[in-house]
């Protein structure tokens, strides 16, 4: 059956609603400054994208471009302004940055309450010891998901993604959760067999529609955090929907799935830290 | 079969007398500063034993002894001198410290190089990342003897632990060696059906001999962290060794297992950074 997330969209958008009403009226943290460098299609795509969600809460969102050729030293600078004013409750910086720039220097220099994509040490290192609240957006939403589908108390959870926005994060959120995790990737082997056994599969892979009915156990929920397109230069996710949704007990789509709430929970994440 | 942890901790030793030497000759963390806070006696007893690795490799140690009414202020001097001084290459300091410390705050304190028991979040978060070289020294005891078993690429791992000091740090490790990993604990349902699925299973609960014969699969290797004390107080760990020798392909003793390579391992955190 798919799984809907309108309900849990519909949730985040009025309690999100309500958080910037609050951050506006005290006059902390309720703006996003977003910083782009070069005129990428991707990042003014995505740019768009994060700008209609911040328009649907009320959230006021400021742009800082910069040219291609602008030094680390300039970002640095407008980075270092947006941690110090109180009304910017979140910086976001779209990558790849350029070559020359220290990307993990850039990053860094973003205070860990308003590091809304995650990035920081600190922010990450919570995470590893189930003390965090800033969340990478994509594991943050498979998470919500995860238990909007059942308690995960005691339940089997399979993630085919080992990276420090997915895999990893989710991981250490689902312990918290007290399920039983474990962490699959590219060289694990007879992924069709294993995934069978487990209650909740998380799939995160980027390859377009691989996970066939064959690897859907009894009673499988099964999460896609996939992003690919295929021959037709549609977007689809690592799960053959049409294939799967009758035989999963519950499964969510791509799009309309992982990736609607993501922006939502990236807007979310200013207000971890002061609400 | 047991797995004879001897010749790892021959070539451990070895090695380790090279570097004490080395560091020694260039005059540049060759020395352990433990510090300890009043006299209890499993502080005592881990000091001699602590002590007896590091002479055994011509490691000079000092002890700084606080008494047990001791402030933070007179602890966090000492660390602060630890951390200054050229020839300290690693400091220890025993837990629990007295209530009225604040744990994390001195912890916090050791350079990220001298953290010998990785308590820092920098070296935790390098773990989490993949990039950990500072590594607890009985998840990094484990991750040795579990290598030394045989290759772990693809192969399926089970830890019955979640903690900052094995389950987790074990975890990130076994994935960089491209195993899938599965994190299982206290809620984790049915052990014994599922254990017998997996290549290696790690067991670190301190719960006396309760895993038997039969949560052992065809061909497994069992690594035992455990440390627990049976009815007439003989040390013991997880696993009924007598009954599981013979049906494991490869299962470590308590004692004469995973711990004994910790301490020397722990040494041996004092040289990552810089030998």
């Amino acid at each position: 059956m798919k799984f809907d997330v309108s309900p849990l969209r519909e949730k985040l958008l009025e309690d999100l609603k309500k958080k910037v009403a609050l951050a506006k009226e005290r006059e902390i943290g309720d703006k996003l400054l977003i910083l782009r460098i070069g005129d990428k299609k991707a990042d003014i795509s995505y740019e768009n994208a994060i700008k209609k969600s911040a328009e649907s809460v009320g959230m006021d969102v400021a742009v800082t471009v910069f040219d291609e050729g602008a030094s680390e030293g300039d970002v640095l600078r407008e980075v270092e302004r947006g941690n110090k004013d109180g009304r910017i409750g979140g910086i976001l910086i779209f990558h790849p940055l350029p070559k020359h720039f220290d990307a993990m220097a850039i990053d860094r220099a973003i205070v860990p309450e308003k590091d809304i994509d995650c990035l920081s040490p600190l922010n990450q290192w919570k995470i590893f010891t189930g003390q965090g609240k800033m969340m990478p957006a994509t594991a943050k939403s498979a998470l919500m998901i995860a238990e909007a589908m059942g308690d995960l108390e005691g339940k089997r959870v399979l993630i085919i993604n080992r990276s420090m926005v997915i895999g990893k994060p989710l991981a250490m959120m689902l312990l918290d959760k007290n399920a039983t995790v474990t962490l699959g990737h590219s060289r694990t082997k007879n992924i069709p067999q294993l995934a069978k056994d487990y209650d909740v599969v998380v799939y995160g892979t980027g390859q377009s529609r691989w996970v066939t009915a064959d690897f859907v156990g009894e009673g499988q929920c099964i999460i896609d955090c996939g992003i690919a397109f295929d021959e037709k230069g549609k977007l689809t996710g690592d799960v053959d929907f049409d294939e799967v949704v009758d035989k999963a007990h519950l499964v969510t789509s791509v799009p309309g799935g992982v990736g609607s709430l993501t922006n939502l929970l990236l807007l979310d994440n200013m207000f971890v830290a002061s609400i």
